[in-house]
């Protein structure tokens, strides 16, 4: 059950988290949390500590979870059961408020107001298989999922008669959607993805049975195309299909585009023989209000692109978009002959919720909306790294990136509490359009406090972190 | 972008459905509706027409959609946008609540109250990666999650120590997991399915480049063990993985468990050479609950179970519980040694809600509470199909089913207003808890009324519908 963690990634990033203290409807929960289990490793020779990075299953998890219970007989007379469950979620929710309060490691804008969406609740909305074909279910919502992808299309730049897409439940749906069409439209294709790539296209290339090439990264966290090249001379004979990375986890490092297709042209890539999938999560929507960013469009020779809503967007349930062009899908269909009909989304039954969240701050915001919270989340990204360099904390921002990495807390309960994501030596927060200056005073302010007490002797020691972010973001003692 | 349908599927039955009348909001619809294309089909040597079994590309889907606009710069001055968007909302609920009230085709349980829940609403709730390995990100509902899978792993007969589960976003990623550990399990397997099996599954064979062997039916929509048999035996020397229906889509069979063991065992088949997915997205929650039925139990040699959560339950949003045995799971995860733990998830993030509507449920009616519903529904299906044969009309019901299959109507605008599900020359009727007799009886009656204009001359005519459902159940001149 306890194995080490040999790569990173932000959204299975592996500490037990106890339950909030005053979230223990039952009082019942007797064992004790299991100790975080500490590996060795060996870096350079010696045995070092891999602090926080193994897995612990949660051994505790089923004591401390709400277990469903028989009703009594005669729970409906007492109301006691309605009573139970009601002072359940309100502890719930008090925890829920606690939490959301101090959230800085994972790109969800927790800024939403849906309060006039709260009548749609007690529907039981599904958007069933493709958004363009309609179903007999007639409580769906299409018509405000299409208006969202046309808003999405016309944002990079994809005609509405030549673009198919949906909204997803996650970014993980868009990327196996977009390597899938990428595998349909060339069966023998290789896959290839930088390292930092998110680890949902390496789980699609596994899935689908791809052979799957590893890019190595600049120390930005971008791909590096010297490598890249390498590897598509090596491989001239079968076509490529490429992952690039709209903001990558960790760092937040945007792939040069065009960069990646002129390395494509340079080694005989004909349009014809590479398919480019844009893997957006993170930033696709931020991207294109930053001015000196490489451009998401189809008007470059892209296949499609993804983009999580719960994200920069904000929803109170993940969801993404997807989009690509429309005669991919009418391949993919003409290959799928036992299906019913055109069977293009990886998912059938499909949230119909989702889409009227997007669709309501689509319409309240717009794009001047939009580019307002680009130009605040930059702004305090950069606010957030100076200070840190200046209370001589090593930290890294990327040029069009709102995520600001820096040497990770050495109390895994500052981590928590903060809910930061971390990865070996560094931590990341990244700044979405509910991160305030207060916020993140607050955060830095107890972050320099504690710090003075992490390190023996009160000595302030920077651990070093050239080897992840470069030298010249390293604050130890020999690179600063 | 029109093609003829092959096969059946409720879930990606393909009419345009205009949308209700009174929701129109922007009145600019000037496109009409397109045609219904007529395909013509050879049947027994006769060239038939294919009635609404095509695909029509919906031309009209961005002029009737809800596009999403700019604001202008003063809409937060005069409040007009809000108030523009109140109304579509308002709009919007009416054709709701319309929709929701005649909808009798999917097995959707439209009957719930989830008031007490509003509240949450406001919280990004994410459930990332596995749920019994906890995140660092602590808006999450993992300790209502747990709570659900430990009842349905009770309910289905695996301890908490050897079983492990997720919580999902319909019933189609179930089986897209519970295929994917299958092929884990079995790289070199052949997956068996029952062509009447939800397209799915099919999917997933293609989706994982598997080896898939479609096996007949009986009339009754079950698999065919004889034919599944002869299959087997021409494959002996590759492993065997079966999905089960625990009702299909179009008739609600169930496919005999008991019986696919045995053929699998007298063809030679040990238990450590097949492996067996039950797709349970259908009547999985209603069958431990009738006394005749082939118990799905993992005392069995079953792998896994799904069931979806928005159709027996009800649950606002589509989603699904997938239980399996907690060893295939780590077989899995060893296997996967490029990512960053175990993932073994098909999502990334996942929908945090649902577990607290499926929790909620669950606790209110327990176990007692959804066996006096299953037996409401199978009452309901009973007198729906009785009233059905006894005015004239050929129908079948299947002995542990509340789908009622029975002649296609001849009018699609009925067919509509309804929501039934069609295929070929028949439609369904899932009973569920929220169908009630007046319902019915109000359905019955305009079927009634309605059939008796469909028909030229005034004279009454059924369809011949045996070759679908037998000539038992056929009330064609011919068979009645």
């Amino acid at each position: 059950m306890v194995g080490s963690v040999k790569t990173f990634s932000t959204e299975v990033d592996v500490n037990v988290e106890p339950l909030p203290e005053e979230f223990d409807p039952t009082a019942v929960v007797s064992e004790p949390l299991p100790p975080v289990v500490k590996n060795k490793t060996v870096v350079n020779g010696d045995e070092v500590e891999k602090r926080g990075r193994e897995i612990v299953l949660g051994r505790n998890v089923h004591t401390m979870c709400l277990e469903v219970t028989e009703p009594d007989a005669d729970d409906e007379v007492t109301g006691e059961r309605e009573a139970y469950m009601a002072s359940v979620l309100a502890r719930y929710r008090k925890s829920l408020i606690e939490r959301t309060k101090h959230h800085l490691g994972y790109p969800y804008n927790l800024d939403f107001d849906y309060g006039a969406l709260g009548q749609l609740q007690h529907f039981s909305i599904n958007n069933l298989g493709d958004p363009f074909i309609e179903s007999n279910y007639g409580v769906h919502s299409r018509q405000f999922e299409v208006g969202v992808l046309d808003w999405f299309a016309r944002l990079w730049e994809l005609e509405k008669n030549e673009y198919w897409g949906y909204i997803t439940n996650c970014g993980t749906e868009g990327n196996l959607h977009g390597i899938l069409i990428g595998r349909e439209v060339f069966p023998d294709g290789i896959l290839y993805a930088s390292r930092e790539s998110h680890y949902s296209i390496f789980k699609a290339a596994r899935m689908y049975r791809m052979e799957c090439i590893k890019v190595d990264t600049l120390v930005s966290g971008e791909i590096d195309c010297t490598h890249f090249k390498e590897k598509l001379l090596l491989n001239k004979d079968k076509p490529a299909i490429i992952n690039v990375n709209i903001g990558t986890t960790v760092k937040g490092a945007v792939d040069d585009l065009d960069l990646v297709i002129k390395t494509l042209e340079e080694t005989g890539f004909s349009h014809d023989r590479f398919y480019i999938h844009c893997d957006g999560a993170l930033f696709g929507l931020m991207m294109p209000f930053v001015k000196l960013a490489p451009k998401v469009t189809f008007k470059k020779p892209i296949g499609s692109v993804s983009v999580s809503g719960h994200k920069f967007v904000g929803c109170p349930m993940p969801c993404g978009v997807q989009i690509t062009r429309l005669e991919h899908i009418n391949a993919l269909s003409r290959n799928v002959e036992y299906l019913a009909s055109r069977d293009a989304t990886i998912m059938g039954s499909r949230n119909g919720h989702a889409p009227i969240f997007l669709w309501y701050t689509l319409n309240r915001k717009g794009y001047r909306g939009f580019r307002k919270e680009v130009q605040k989340c930059l702004r305090n990204a950069h606010y957030l790294k100076d200070r840190l360099r200046a209370a001589g904390i090593g930290a890294m921002l990327n040029e069009l990136s709102s995520t600001v990495v820096f040497e990770r807390p050495q109390d895994e309960e500052f981590v928590r509490r903060w809910q930061l994501a971390c990865q070996g030596n560094i931590a990341h927060v990244v700044v979405m359009p509910n991160i305030t200056i207060e916020k993140l005073d607050d955060f830095l302010n107890e972050l320099v406090e504690k710090r003075s007490t992490w390190y023996p002797d009160g000595k302030l020691q920077s651990p070093c972190i050239a080897a992840e972010l470069g030298e010249d973001c390293c604050a130890c003692a020999c690179h600063k």
